[in-house]
């Protein structure tokens, strides 16, 4: 079914401490990631939580990333959020379970914005 | 089951074109729908697309609030994801389909972190 964006939840467990409670690297693979799946970064806020922990999100022209660590559990919930057909979210999936050293990635796609629930006929994908 | 968060993923349809593509307001809605749920705001980011729409993000202590915006659809994409027992995110859901004016919303609860998952002796919810 048509839709006007993916919408990729991922449970990125396994990763390592260090990486997921550096907040500055966490910037870095989450701004490589939205540039690794061919999307164009708008604005990005990342916040460091004590004693561990970081929050933060991409704004991209097809949509937006986001991610919350617990460094402790070595998880990380990540959500890539992109519309149109050039940029595909699960490029920045692969890549962050990399990045991050996981061991397990439980990931889904949902669809957003599904074309019957919105009227069709101002539609341009 | 438990788990370390839950997030609502929210297809708001028949909103106001004038709202939904006043980035301003957009943003004041977004955060007053954070604190309507009790939650603490940490950062936020917003942009406004040519010739429309708004994409924008509220980063929480508890997680994010998201939203995509396509007004000539009268259509948004919206997440609230919040972590702990002690915000509802339904109540922020509940307040920006209001403030949107929407017709519908179509909504649906994912738990993200599901204990089992990520190991249990270091939680402490």
């Amino acid at each position: 079914m048509q839709s006007l964006g993916r919408h990729i939840l991922a449970e990125i467990s396994g990763c390592s401490f260090d990486i997921l409670n550096d907040m500055a690297l966490v910037q870095e693979i989450m701004i490589n990631a939205a540039l690794e799946a061919g999307a164009e970064i708008r604005e990005y806020v990342f916040h460091k939580f004590s004693p561990q922990g970081v929050s933060g999100v991409v704004v991209i022209s097809e949509s937006h990333l986001a991610i919350h660590t617990w460094p402790e559990l070595g998880y990380a919930a990540v959500d890539i959020f992109t519309c149109g057909q050039r940029v595909n979210p699960w490029d920045a999936c692969d890549y962050l379970a990399e990045r991050f050293q996981a061991t397990t990635v439980n990931a889904r796609e949902i669809q957003r914005g599904i074309l019957g629930e919105v009227p069709k006929q101002v539609i341009n994908l």
